[in-house]
Order: structure tokens, then C-alpha cells, then sequence
């Protein structure tokens, strides 16, 4: 006996028949979508245009399973509206053996494994995986660069509206910097804003921002005993604010959405701290935050702001099986109970007033105080004495 | 030659009839509601029913005219859901010659100028105007103190919910304040949130939180200068985060809305900072503002920590006319560029082990470093002192 098919299931066939043919899915509930969308994949008809069309809807579970059956997806077709009128430049991870799909419509630059050894010939740099992005920091010649994980989507405010990370990194490294005392409203100078009362007006002019750290909704941005025990739970919160992180606290900047004044900090973005088995994930790396805490005390020390909040990007990508497997080797457990104290308590000097000084003076230091703890310092400090050589060699012409 | 009565004009007249039977308007658009409230006022029918019933939309406008027709309205049912579980402490503004009104239904005790000339005698201590609170926090026997001006209200969540402060509050007292470690995902102990990767292991315990300080919609809180420059602007943006003002940072805590542990806090929780001509008005207050920044010093050198963002209250009363005639004599346009330096370079000695201690020692530092730039930074010296003793006296009783 067959039972009789229900209206939903006789929609989706229908819906199924002429998948190709639709313009929009925007409408349809999450449930109903990722129901099309299996089907749609069981009936073999995901082209890229229907593929794209299903992308569009920003619906969790299905770029989630995009990721998990590794379906070739475009991802910067989304980045275009925001990305097509600047200067892409895409790094190959030197390790990766396929081929990279660059769509078009694009200024894209793209370097390989070959480039950087053509450039720099032998570096004691490590630009695989997440690294391999400082390479691009090295030969752009741009005074702003807004830097974003590849596994990163536009994200939705709370209103619906796609956000516009670049506008709004480039909003953060525009209007002033206020790290000297925390304004209860935030950034004072958004709209609608303002400094507080009790604000000292002769701070209120700020100071120039350097740093934007931006945020990320649905995958977290969690070490891999955070991932595996929390392997379910999504990051939902879109906390509307942008705000400095006050002068001498620390803060862990994540790589995932940044962008920075490459004139002015470049001689500090470098791939520095690199633990033993450090592999593709985000998860298991902590290039980026203590990239993060150099640039941040540096920051600090020359009077520069740093803000964190605002943009957000929707991060896909869960893979927890594999955060269990880098858990069974990570040696990131206690390494940040060295690395921030020597940070909080550091003092650069007063006679290093460039950012290139500041370096220098702090590659010496943690040689000095970090490296008899741990041989990965010592290897930091190498990296951050190579770096200042190849920012002078190939990063700081101008534009 | 009569014109025929609109279709909105006909329908505001037979609800204009029957206003006093009507049990909820929140349903109106604000234009209408406004509408209909004036006209309401205009036939006289504005009973205290019909206010509330007014007053329940949250339409900013009438809350606006209510302020400033000063039409008598009973504040506090607003907050009948959540304050009627606990003990409630009125202090009448030891100046105001005017009769409080308390409605009833609550668990109130008020206290008025001849309680606190009969409980402390002649004392240095100058409770009038915002200061009043004050006494409350000396007499209540309670752990935990929340403290709200009276001009807010209920606010509510981008969600249309209404916030329960109180409930907040006491989430951001009990669970703990991260301030050795900035988290870019804020309260790491909120549901669906955690510590980002990078944030060290060590330090995820956190410390015992002391203060909340809560944040505010509709009318911000500038000083009298920026009320009159900005005296259309409105605080619309609800950032739904809660964060740990990182240690050494300051900032300016406003006493509109925040919470504290008494039993703790008590010694450092005092009005010591009176600038000359001080009035009536949040703005031109710095009592509050000094009493956060000692607080927040003092709970940096004891390992307490301080929070700011949720929970919001809606604070109306705008009166851009009488900011302007308190900035012709305001003294507080420097003071904070004497008092912030002071307090970012203190450090507090190692002995000194309580709040108690903490307060007594500071007091000595400010009459040494501040009092010789100003008279009111020595009158805040005295006051500080004399505190400790009303405290001892007065405040340290268990409950």
C-alpha cells in the first residue's frame, strides 16, 4: 500500500523540476530549503548557478554541508558587491597541491609557492597554512588591507541587510582611536553617539586607529577543547558596537577578520609564534594572536588605537572530529600562560618611536625572556628579526 | 463652510470615549498615540489609570511631555514586576520641599532629612540632590544594592521584551568578571558564548565581579555641554553585550543605573566629588564618576572585577534649556583632565588588603597629589574619610 504523497513533499518535486529555472529561495523556511537543497543534490542538479542560488540564502545547515561534502564553491562571487572595486591578491597555501578556482570579475593577484621562493629566496619565515597570508601583507602595496579568512561569508545584521565589512573596517580605521579611558556608549564617534559624561575633553580628539578586529557569527572562533566540548553550539549574538580596547590591556585578535594600516604597522604583521604540529586549522593556531599581542603593545607604546567589534562575517566550517584529532598533540594548552604576562608587563622603551624599532626591541626581549622557556620563542624571534629584513627588502615601498 | 471630520479624526473621538475602559494601547502607531494622549489631556480625562495605560506604550514622546509638563506620575508601578520581591529604600532629596508619593504595593521604606540628621548628626557629608542615594546604601542590610535614578523606566530589548534589570544585574554580579584578558566575544560566561581561542587557560576561572554598571536609551548621559550641542540626539542603539572593564583601564561609571556587592563595596560606595553649583542634574554631577573610578581602582588592586553594558533602562527627561544655564557656571570642563591622569598612574601598596584600607589610603594620596589643584578635591578627601567612619558606625552591620 503507498501512502499518498503530502502538499510539501508534491511542492518540493515541483520546486525540484524547475530548479534551474528560479531566481530566488530567500523566502522559503530553513527547513523547507535544506529539504530542496538534498534533494536538489540527490537528483544530481547542483550546478554552480543553482549552488549559488542556495548560498544566497545564508541558510546555516546547508553551507555547513557545503563544507562538510566539500562541494567547489565559489566563495568570493558573495564578496563581490564589496570586494570588485579593490585589489584581491590571493596567496596559495605553499602546501596546498590542487589547483585554486578564481572566478572572474575580479582584480585578483595570485602568488604561489614559487613566487615567495622567487621572491625571498631562503627565509626562516613559515608561510604555509593560515601564514601564508602575511605574503600578500609583504607585496601589497596599498595603505589599507582588510584581510578574511576563506571560509568566511557575508553576514546578516539583525535588520536582514548584508553587511558591508569593508565600509565598516575601513569606518574603524578612519575615526579616531580612543584607548586612553572606555566610553560607556562605545565608539563616540558612530552615529547617534557621543562621549559620556566624565569623558575628558582634552581626550576627545582620539588618536589614529590602526588595528580593526573584526568579529564572526555561527562557527566560534574557540580553541580545540572548546570546539570538541562545545561542538554544537553557534555563535548567534550580533553585538552591535565597535569599540577601542583600552591602552595596556591585552586582547586575543584572531586572523579570521582584520584589517590594519599596512604603512604604518607592517614591520609588525608577521607570522611569528608557530607551535609544533601547528596544521590548517584555525583552531590550532596562535599565529595570529601573538601577532595580535605585538601589534597591540606596540600600539600602546606609540600612542595608536586599536578597535575590536563591528564588522561581523559569517564563518562556516565545522569540523569537529578533526578538533579532536589536533587536541590529541596540541601544545597550545599552556602556552598563552607565558605569553600574556610577558606581554602585560612589558615596556617598550621611550626612545623607540617607529614601529620598526619597536619590533626590533621586542624580538630582543622575548629572545631574552621567552625563548630559555620555550624553543617555539626562540623561533618566534628569529621570525621577527627575518620579518623587519623582508619588510625592508619587499614590503616598504610605497604605493 | 464645514470640513467633514477625517476617518482618523472620527475614531480618535469614539476611543477618546471610551479611554477610561480601554486596557491596552500598544497596538497604536507612536503619531496616533501621541494623538490621542493630548487630546486626552485637553478633555480633562487623564486619570492615573489612563496615564499608566499611556504610559505601559513606551511611546517616547508622551513620556517626554509627561516629564515635561510635570504631570504627577506614580514611577514606580512601572517597575512593580521587578522590584516587588525585594526591600525597596527611598531617600528624599534631603532639599526637595515637595511630599513623595510612594504608591503602594511595595515593600518601602523612605527615609527623609530628619532620618539622616537623626541617624548621623552634623557630618561632612553633603547627601542633597543625587547624593541622597547615598544613604540608602548606608543604611540598607542587604548583600547585594541596585540603584536606579528616577526618571528611568523599563526598557526594552531590540525584541520588544522589557528588560528586567534586576535579573541582569544580579547575573553580572554572580557569575565572574575576566579582567586580566580582554574576551572579542565579551561575557565569556553567557549562554551561547565562550572564550575565543588564544584566551588562556589559566585565567577562564575569573574573579568575583563587584560592580554592574548598567547602561541606558532614549536620553543619554552627556555632560551639560554636549546635552545643549546635541539636544535632538537620542540613544537608540541597544548593544546586547555585557564586558569586564579590563584591569587599569578607567572608566566613567554613571549612577543612573548599577549594581554592587554592599557588603564588599560598601566603604568605597560614597558621594566624596561636589563641583561648585553642582544642581539637580545628572550632567552636571561628577559624584558619580568619582565614586566609579575610586571603586574600579580599588577593585583592580584587590583582584575584583567591574562590568559594564546590560542591562538598559529607558531614562527619559530632556531639558536642553536648563543645561544651558547649568554650563554658564560649570566647573567640570577640566576637572576630569586632573582627575583621570591621577587615578590611571595610582597604585594602591600591597598591604593594603580591603576596601577599607584601600579608601583610607587613597584618601591620603588625593589629599596629597589633588587637593593643591583644587579646594573640592580636599572637600573630597574629607568626605572620604568621613565615610569610612559613617561606615564602621553606620554601614558594616551584617544583615
Amino acid at each position: 500500500m503507498r501512502t499518498a504523497p503530502t502538499l510539501l513533499a508534491l511542492t518540493l518535486d515541483a520546486a525540484l523540476l524547475r530548479i534551474a529555472t528560479l531566481r530566488d529561495l530567500s523566502r522559503l523556511p530553513d527547513h523547507i530549503l535544506f529539504d530542496l537543497f538534498r534533494r536538489t543534490l540527490s537528483a544530481g542538479k547542483l550546478t554552480e548557478k543553482v549552488l549559488k542560488l542556495f548560498l544566497a540564502t545564508d541558510c546555516e545547515e546547508i553551507i555547513l554541508l557545503v563544507q562538510l561534502l566539500n562541494i567547489k564553491q565559489p566563495l568570493i562571487p558573495a564578496w563581490q558587491p564589496f570586494f570588485s572595486r579593490f585589489d584581491i591578491i590571493v596567496v596559495k597555501d605553499p602546501e596546498l597541491a590542487a589547483d585554486l578556482q578564481i572566478p572572474s570579475g575580479f582584480n585578483v593577484k595570485v602568488y604561489t609557492k614559487s613566487d615567495i621562493d622567487g621572491l625571498l629566496g631562503a627565509t626562516s619565515i613559515n608561510f604555509s597554512g593560515h601564514s601564508c597570508r602575511y605574503f600578500g601583507y609583504l607585496v601589497s602595496r596599498k595603505k589599507y588591507v582588510i584581510s578574511i579568512d576563506d571560509n568566511c561569508l557575508p553576514a546578516k545584521d539583525p535588520a536582514g541587510m548584508t553587511v558591508d565589512a569593508v565600509t565598516q573596517h575601513m569606518v574603524n580605521l578612519k575615526t579616531p582611536a580612543t584607548p586612553f579611558f572606555f566610553n560607556t556608549l562605545y565608539d563616540p564617534y558612530r552615529k547617534g553617539a557621543d562621549f559620556v559624561r566624565g569623558y575628558p575633553f582634552s581626550l576627545r580628539e582620539g588618536v589614529e586607529c590602526m588595528l580593526s578586529c573584526g568579529l564572526w557569527l555561527h562557527n566560534a572562533d574557540y580553541d580545540p577543547m572548546t570546539h570538541v566540548v562545545k561542538r554544537n553550539q553557534r555563535n548567534t549574538n550580533y553585538v552591535d558596537a565597535v569599540m577601542t580596547v583600552p591602552l595596556g590591556a591585552m586582547f586575543p585578535v584572531s586572523g579570521i577578520n582584520v584589517a590594519f594600516n599596512r604603512e604604518v604597522l607592517g614591520p609588525v604583521m608577521f607570522p611569528g609564534l608557530r607551535i609544533r604540529k601547528e596544521g590548517k586549522h584555525r583552531w590550532d593556531t596562535l599565529e595570529d594572536i601573538w601577532n595580535g599581542l605585538c601589534a597591540k603593545v606596540i600600539c600602546d607604546s606609540l600612542g595608536y588605537g586599536v578597535k575590536t567589534g563591528l564588522p561581523y562575517v559569517m564563518r562556516s566550517d565545522a569540523e569537529a572530529g578533526k578538533a579532536l584529532e589536533s587536541l590529541k598533540e596540541w601544545e597550545g594548552v599552556k602556552v598563552m600562560d607565558d605569553v600574556l604576562p610577558f606581554f602585560e608587563s612589558l615596556k617598550l622603551s621611550r626612545t623607540a618611536v617607529t614601529v620598526d624599532d619597536c619590533i626590533k626591541e621586542l624580538a630582543g626581549i622575548v629572545r631574552q625572556k621567552l625563548a630559555p622557556k620555550n624553543a617555539i620563542f626562540s623561533k618566534a624571534a628569529d621570525a621577527m628579526e627575518e620579518w623587519t629584513k623582508l619588510w625592508k627588502s619587499h614590503g616598504a615601498q610605497n604605493a
